[in-house]
């Protein structure tokens, strides 16, 4: 087994997962590795991401015959992957390693810019240029609450209700930090339900912009309940890190 | 008169200038004036960039009813400009104000990518992925000559030879800085030819990579003839960061 570690620009994508209609990530990944092993060939990743939002770390499972290195791999997929999507490195993985279940932690940053230069064609694909004043200590008093495992059902959109314990995240780390005039969301967790960290976001903001009360937070998390959560921060400015494996899945061969 | 400073990202643009039938900066520019003021109005920029070029601080001089204020004037072009276009700065300024003559410097940088990553779907559109190793210190020696005035006619494209003193043109600044596995060229100076910048980098990192000897720039100033020089750097990598206008054209009022 491979794992391919992806960058990927998420503008021009409907999202990670395939989809018969629109252009994927995983469906033009999975269009190149069919071309390159001449046999149709499943990419699995760690997790779906929406349209729209960006990868530096989405980890994929290939299986690929013993004859391709994971050196000639990575090299042969960045000559022929759109300019949109590219391989940032590949690891031989052990057979047992599975993309989506061996995976212990995802990584995902949230870009919020604080001035106008956000909307600068430099920054406006990758920055939500934030149009209120931020309280940034009633921000860090709310987040500080998400530490920690909680039923996120209030974070999430869901169709039929699923049990109550899928909906059990636990958070390693929620926080913030400033780079000049960007502030960064930072969280990582074992797992995120669907739209959870653009649904944390928009509360989380809302919150220190004064439209909300401080424990709003707290509140939702402990109504297990998503009819009034803030609406989604828009997914431009998301970005799936990284993910984590356990080390002992790893072989020797990296590129 | 108002100075407009603006961000562009040139991928999409034909360059700076108006054409009848490419879009350019200029031409989103005006069409934008045009709109709002209800009458054709002329932006003058302080220089031409190639198709493809960057611009964060590219200057236009536009003639406005006196009724705008240059923050009216400002976040009016914002909201109707498309996304690759965005007005950084609106400055008052003397009626001798002129874009192109009034200007004492301009400063460009070139990002070259020295690592694999800039081949990164988050970099590619700003730097050029250099595929050879560098020599450091033979590409500063290369470059140190450049300081001072000379006629670069060597390192320009010239429809009919115009005369001499025309391609003079003296160089303020020209360096190399390292941010990580980012290479930057800084070079200001009163004026640059067309094509410059883009020349000068292309031989200077083939002396720097080994493909030309040392002296080769020094050799080409002499030789003021541009059937010698390197190709070209690619544009993509090439933004125009700073116009420079004498102090005691600037009036009070600035958004």
């Amino acid at each position: 087994m491979v794992q391919l570690v992806l960058h990927y620009d998420g503008a021009r994508f409907a999202g990670w997962q395939r989809q018969t209609k629109e252009r994927t990530a995983q469906g033009e990944l999975e269009r190149a590795l069919a071309r390159l092993l001449q046999s149709p060939t499943t990419a699995l990743g760690a997790g779906r991401t929406d349209a729209g939002v960006h990868a530096r770390g989405q980890a994929a499972g290939v299986r690929v015959p013993e004859r391709w290195t994971v050196v000639e791999l990575r090299r042969a997929l960045n000559a022929v992957l759109p300019g949109d999507l590219w391989v940032a490195a590949a690891h031989e993985m052990r057979p047992e390693f599975h993309a989506r279940y061996s995976a212990t932690a995802r990584r995902y940053s949230y870009a919020v810019g604080l001035g106008e230069a956000s909307r600068s064609p430099f920054r406006r694909a990758w920055e939500w240029a934030f149009p209120r004043p931020i309280d940034f200590t009633a921000l860090d008093a709310e987040t500080a609450i998400l530490q920690g495992e909680h039923c996120f059902r209030a974070f999430a959109v869901h169709g039929t209700a699923p049990p109550t314990d899928s909906l059990r995240c636990a958070v390693h780390r929620a926080g913030w930090r400033r780079e000049g005039d960007v502030l960064f969301f930072d969280v990582a967790a074992n797992r995120f339900l669907h739209h959870m960290v653009r649904f944390l976001v928009g509360t989380l903001l809302d919150v220190a912009s004064g439209r909300r009360p401080g424990g709003t937070v707290a509140r939702l998390l402990l109504a297990a309940d998503n009819s009034e959560v803030s609406p989604p921060a828009p997914p431009h400015a998301l970005c799936l890190e990284h993910v984590n494996y356990p080390d002992d899945l790893y072989l020797s061969g990296s590129a």
